[in-house]
């Protein structure tokens, strides 16, 4: 079954009526169904609109939007219009605007003007959320709920005194009393010995580096604090529609929200993508970024938001080439995701977002744009079949936000240069480049089932995490300044990498950053050479343990790089080229030999050949099948124009 | 007849004899005379001096100044002394102080220290500027009054409650009622409807980006008030003093105030320039800011302030070599400059601005920057019958600073790159380089009478601005993003190049910005080839058009990048050279040809010859004609020393 | 006799016992004792575990502390715990948290949070050293007292209203009326005069650049403020008790405290040094600090703190390797350090600094850090002897925090380039390297018993410093941008090099700051060229003065660049290479020959040999001795390994 009760895979974007004149809407409605639009994500920012004063409610507008949509066929996702309070609140009580970690509080101009934790804020957008449900809850438009939008973009944290009070809430709620917090803060350090709960504020601009243990509780609290006023919306929603879906659209992998737990909060996993068309690159970290998004469920996503060409809030906005739209929708379906959704429909003709491109540009339909449009809603439709259909992965990618969190804090570590989604890429990407299947999973759970799992870090490891890791029944492979510190970032007594010291086969002895611009060579055990960047490590690997790489020349020469115990790897250094270690950990994980460039993505019985490149790419089809783009049949050698795709349903497979 | 009633050329310099014990005076004022100095500026920052505590006045020093000056045959230019209040008035109202866009409140201890919309500030600047006119409006010395100080300098905007209430006067004045401000500002995008003007607030820091056309209201509004500042000085000036000349400095090509409207506010044009010495281009940018400040009235102007030789207030700052000083001078007289002062007449020993040089240094008369002092004033006495003199141009440049707010947002642009000097400098620096002679022209105006018009870009076009620019009778070029927003930074209906697609006969299918470090290759008609940098455009031509360039390689290969339609040029990039456009539209217009870093130009009958370089340069004359310099009769080819000048009185013009 | 009672070499670091559970203090100074720690510094972020509440004591914990080192031999540099307030006075007294320039109130979760300026914060600090000195002023453990801790390392200044009141009682104290203040301030300039010390505020942020002499008095007056803090103490410990040497622990050179001033306040003179073990220079500025620290009271110092390995608080905390401990340790004895201590004793499980290397690492005893904390233990033990020596040095360098001040001021310069650490460090390091004994002396003092005295720059200098460097009997070296103004940061009569100007025979016609990127070319007498970097000057040589350089090329070509008058030397740029000025200067002065990278450093009868490379180097010993580390005789020729050292005990010497 589908994501909602849309057959097919979704096409659409987000629809903004109130920005035109009524007359426009006929046009609008008009030309998404010409182009086989089948949702339009409505109401985002309407509030001001459907509440211009306190309590005085205007759905006039929105019943005749809905009602126009439903009859041409286009369901609703319908936002509960929470994403910016209307300037009214914002001047009735200016308190519901955050303050930042100076103590500025912030105007109203932009949107997300909201302290995450102001009773009155929630109060409101809750009372609004049920006039929603209360107004739509039958529409037939109606096939999904929009909360709120984007949380976190701008606003993931605020140091008033409210956000305070409730900061205070979660750690009583979290250490029960004083002595625990102490403990777990280790305020003995530097004489921050609190003697009430009372006494803790969060952590705002201080003198020099703050409490790491605190800095990290702040994190942990600003995702909470925001997914409580997600869940307060969604509460509501529930009661009234149960049969309706609820989503809040995720910015791909955001350093702010834990969206673990987020995932488990709703009914369904979207995402906003916007890979930069100016970086090469940059469809690699979008995919790791899917197969996050299916990984969080275990089951087909929706792409809520994506850019039909260039953006508008970077500083250089570089458009989408021809063929670049197409490529990178199809490559959201190929990684799991049940539909393609854009912002935005129609080009706005005002506001910070003007020069966003849209489905529909300034220009109308005379443009390559509104072609490129109709094109793609016409291979949607031929991919419906696709809908539904599963990703097997055979190995895992771990990713937890306590861990991120405490490696990324922002002072205080041994080195501000080692960054989580690097690691995580150096990993990924060739694994991405012969198109293995790639799970991403959360520390702590159980992982039997994998041929392969790799923790590219965990800094932060429990007890408990340790312990799943030691359940991995494949290869398992770790990466460096793992294992360093407890949940309450202490470090373990005896030094990394403490819980995972018998699994891994190795004592760190000291971390070894190393400066900006300097490498490390390495030499594997194979005779090949590699370079180490921005880390290393000096190890003491414990008896039987087997050096699969050490360090060559300056003050590590011929210490261990690489160690290997039974079926666990460790790799103490951010390595320029994992290859060689793959080579060890991969044989056995069903992979698909493509050239540089095209990726290669399996859904169950459909096979994703996509050509990244400019230039033509040769591809050698692992079986004969059909490709749906062209209802061609295919088999043996293929070549793939630039840009282009074949989505081939594999003919052994049913 | 001059700008004063001083004749011939002003020379002088800023002059703060309240720095220094009373004996030095006279020496001043006879090293004045020495050096033929004919005007000082005087009690620029006196306030504090003049009106030692609320309403008591200490005019005797002045008096004694005023009074030797005139003795010594030096005319006063008058400040007003309010450009900086005194501690005694910021200390019984701190809301004088500006307030920044985080609502910090600024503190005494630099100058400008003032709110532009403070009621009380401008009560007591008003006042004291009246008991200035009631004292010395019949002085004999007073030749033009000087009101403020480089405006904008320090402080162009204050967010203060005062400001705020300021700014909703301002857009009630402008808008009416909430109804036309919510239509202009488009907020129904992000939920920004307002019910009523109170509430809005000026843009401070917002949670992220902030409604453009808030921002470029706010741009407009800041300009005003300031101006309003300026004006309320003025009329009690005018009114008592209605024969002396009213101005206040510029600051050359300023982004916060529309020197268009400021210029109509005041008597007569004087300028602040400051080219760096370290720059070796920087005589170009210099020359446009002069015949910028020429075509703000269409007549002489005055330099007010420039450095003798290092400056004081950028991170180097670099001496000027010898001779380059005189040629500095010669060059603002060259572009319509009636006067050479400087800042400042003595180098001061305290203070920011100690280390600033002065027309007598530190070092006192035995330096070579006192010789240079002497040898100037000579050189300027030997230019008297240039005075009065008009610059006729043939060709215009457009600046208006609704557009360049607009283009220069500091968010949501397509490019953060395209900076409106970068567009003007791209077409001023040939046009500079083989003597065309140029007048800047605001959008709007009537421009039938020039034989090309370069329009840089005009993000911001109006439909009577379209209109104005078909008006054209000669050749019109415009750049690139052009026509893109109405008055409200709207997107035209069907999308740029909007009220001038007619014009220019293309559409622009879609923005193409260049990452930073990206070049475009441009292939000519002529076969040549050039580059874009920062921007490119995707067009479709009109039927008719003639293609001028297309780009070569990458997804926009084969496109048109430069389109011709009658006598109107598009050029849809930032060309590194525009030569060959310019190949197209110069011919017929008067030019002199000069070696590279020559500059040539003509006031009437009187041809200016400026050696930039530090090699001789050979020049062959136009005309026969004498040096006024050396009163040398000059004919055929001439040498140019290092830094030298010729001003050559042409003999068959009069 | 020693810096303490406690004999030889002081040995130990930072104990926290505070951070542990109390069985881990028994095998804490188990192993100190093993290591031979004889001073552990104690309680100095101990408050709010002292005074938990107001008023309310908990000293057992600390007096068992004491009991156990005192038991193991171990003596206690013991804090007086005020370098951090406890939360419970924070909340009290949110007053007490310092302000920064824009006027934000900082929160907790640091240290050092105090407005330095703060009666209540002064009042209890001095409480509690009081009760400090009550309850250990007789303890057998106590032999020196640690007061606050690294002053001005986060918090230099403050903002407050309470630091504004003290601020102005300061001016009051220097200036009496304001009628000084206004002449010293030169508020003339910019308007700035005030009528009431009352009107003056500190330099918060402004509009613009704010008034230099506020800002030199601010420095001034905030390092002073500061320093009663520390004074306040110290009284009521020297009153109670008077054996007990006081100290606070310096930051190397520190721009923000005149460590001449502070020095004078204290006992005996503590250091904390961290050279960057990524910067392959940094033993040269360590030295440099280290021979300052040996200069403050004319005798040895203790290395108070230093890191056995890598720090904490850098973007990359890069290790020491193997070796490098010993020697940067053995480098602070040579140069005077009659003692070395760590941050910390046992590396910390939690907090900013739990990634610091400690003595006794996270690993434990079987780590390599802690066989080197046992080598180096040895290693001084047998240096012992050399304790209390003195460090006779012919050569002096100077270095006034007045001048730094002023040169350095954050506006209004002729070149924010030119800084005085590099300009020291230009002609410290070719001093260091041919093993020349260098002396820091202030501005001020009689100077005739030196050979040679070297004044990198002297900005600010009054006529009373200018009269003491005229009575150098030896060589005299001024460097650029010196005379210049006097102690109001007001440009001396006539203009640099004010009251030097007979003395160097030089006017300094121009300054002449080179541009980023830009060298001038240096012609010495010899024929030999260099290169000046930043800064250049015009200079007019006096009649009789040599010169000993000119510049060649650009601008100033051929005019002079040093000037020699009798036996002063002005050298107007920063040189590349000061080499051939020095070989003018240094003859007859006593100097080591010893190959790159080798330091020689004499302590009266002891050489130090230092291989700071990383290859062996052969060294040519001036004398034979006895090397003390492996009690070897030595002739000749020796072989020092890489990182290795020798310390040789001259035989002829006693």
């Amino acid at each position: 079954m589908g994501l909602t009760r849309v057959p097919g895979l979704l096409f659409g974007g987000d629809y903004n009526p109130e920005q035109w004149p009524e007359e426009v809407w006929a046009e609008d409605v008009r030309l998404m169904a010409e182009a086989g639009v089948n949702m339009a994500t409505v109401a985002v920012f309407s509030w001001s609109r459907l509440e211009p004063s306190r309590g005085s409610y205007d759905f006039g507008w929105l019943d005749r939007v809905l009602g126009l949509l439903h009859e041409h066929g286009v369901a609703a996702d319908l936002a509960t219009a929470t994403a910016t309070p209307p300037p009214w609140l914002v001047r009735e009580h200016p308190e519901v605007m955050p303050v930042d970690a100076r103590g500025v509080r912030l105007e109203f101009g932009s949107r997300q003007g909201y302290c995450p934790s102001s009773p009155v804020f929630r109060e409101h957008a809750v009372r609004l959320a049920a006039a929603m449900a209360e107004r739509y809850g039958d529409h037939p438009a109606l096939a999904m709920w929009h909360v709120g939008n984007e949380y976190a973009d701008h606003t993931l944290e605020c140091f008033c005194p409210e956000s305070a009070r409730h900061f205070r809430a979660w750690l009583r709620e979290r250490y029960g009393d004083v002595g625990a917090l102490n403990a777990a803060w280790g305020t003995s350090c530097w004489g921050q010995h609190y003697t009430a709960i009372d006494q803790v504020e969060p952590p705002r601009q201080a003198p020099g580096p703050v409490n790491p243990a605190q800095l990290l509780d702040w994190r942990r609290f600003c995702s909470d604090a925001l997914l409580e006023l997600f869940t307060a919306e969604r509460d509501v929603l529930r009661e009234r529609t149960p049969g309706v879906p609820v989503t809040t659209n995720f910015m791909s992998i955001l350093h702010g929200l834990d969206y673990w737990k987020w995932a488990e909060a709703e009914d369904l996993v979207s995402d906003d993508a916007y890979p930069d068309p100016a970086d090469p690159d940059s469809h690699v970290a979008v995919a790791l970024s899917y197969d996050l998004m299916r990984s969080l469920k275990g089951r087909p996503w929706l792409l809520l938001e994506s850019a039909p060409s260039a953006v508008s809030w970077r500083e250089v906005n570089v458009p989408k080439p021809p063929g670049m739209m197409r490529l990178h929708s199809l490559q959201a379906v190929a990684h799991g995701g049940d539909g393609v959704m854009f912002f935005q429909w129609r080009q706005a003709r005002y506001g910070p977002e003007k020069f966003h491109s849209a489905l529909l540009p300034h220009g109308g339909t005379g443009t390559r744009g509104w072609r490129d449009t109709l094109a793609l809603g016409a291979d949607l439709r031929r991919l419906a079949e696709v809908a539904g259909t599963g990703t097997p992965a055979e190995v895992a990618l771990m990713l937890g936000w306590d861990s991120w969190w405490g490696l990324e804090a922002p002072e205080s570590m041994p080195s501000a240069r080692l960054r989580l989604k690097e690691l995580l890429l150096s990993w990924y990407r060739p694994l991405h480049a012969r198109g293995v299947a790639v799970d991403l999973v959360p520390p702590g759970r159980d992982l039997s089932g994998y041929r392969a799992v790799i923790v590219p870090n965990l800094y932060l490891c429990t007890d408990e995490q340790a312990k799943a890791l030691a359940t991995v029944t494949g290869e398992l492979v770790v990466g460096p300044f793992s294992g360093v510190v407890d949940e309450a970032d202490q470090v373990h007594p005896g030094g990394p990498p403490g819980p995972l010291r018998d699994l891994l086969g190795v004592d760190v002895e000291e971390f070894w950053p190393l400066p900006d611009g300097v490498t490390q060579r390495v030499r594997h055990a194979d005779g090949g050479t590699g370079q180490a960047r921005t880390w290393a490590e000096w190890l003491r690997p414990h008896d039987g343990a087997e050096v699969l790489a050490r360090y060559e020349g300056g003050d590590l020469d011929g210490l261990p790089a690489v160690v290997r115990k039974g079926s666990v790897t460790y790799v103490s250094c951010l390595l320029d080229d994992v290859t060689p270690v793959l080579g060890r950990v991969l044989p056995g994980v069903a992979s698909i030999d493509v050239p540089p460039g095209v990726e290669a993505v399996r859904r169950e019985r459909h096979l994703f050949l996509l050509n990244h490149t400019t230039t033509p790419r040769r591809v050698t089809l692992p079986e004969p099948g059909t490709d749906l783009l062209t209802r061609t049949r295919m088999r043996g050698e293929i070549e793939l124009a630039p840009r282009d795709a074949v989505v081939l349903r594999i003919e052994g497979d049913t």
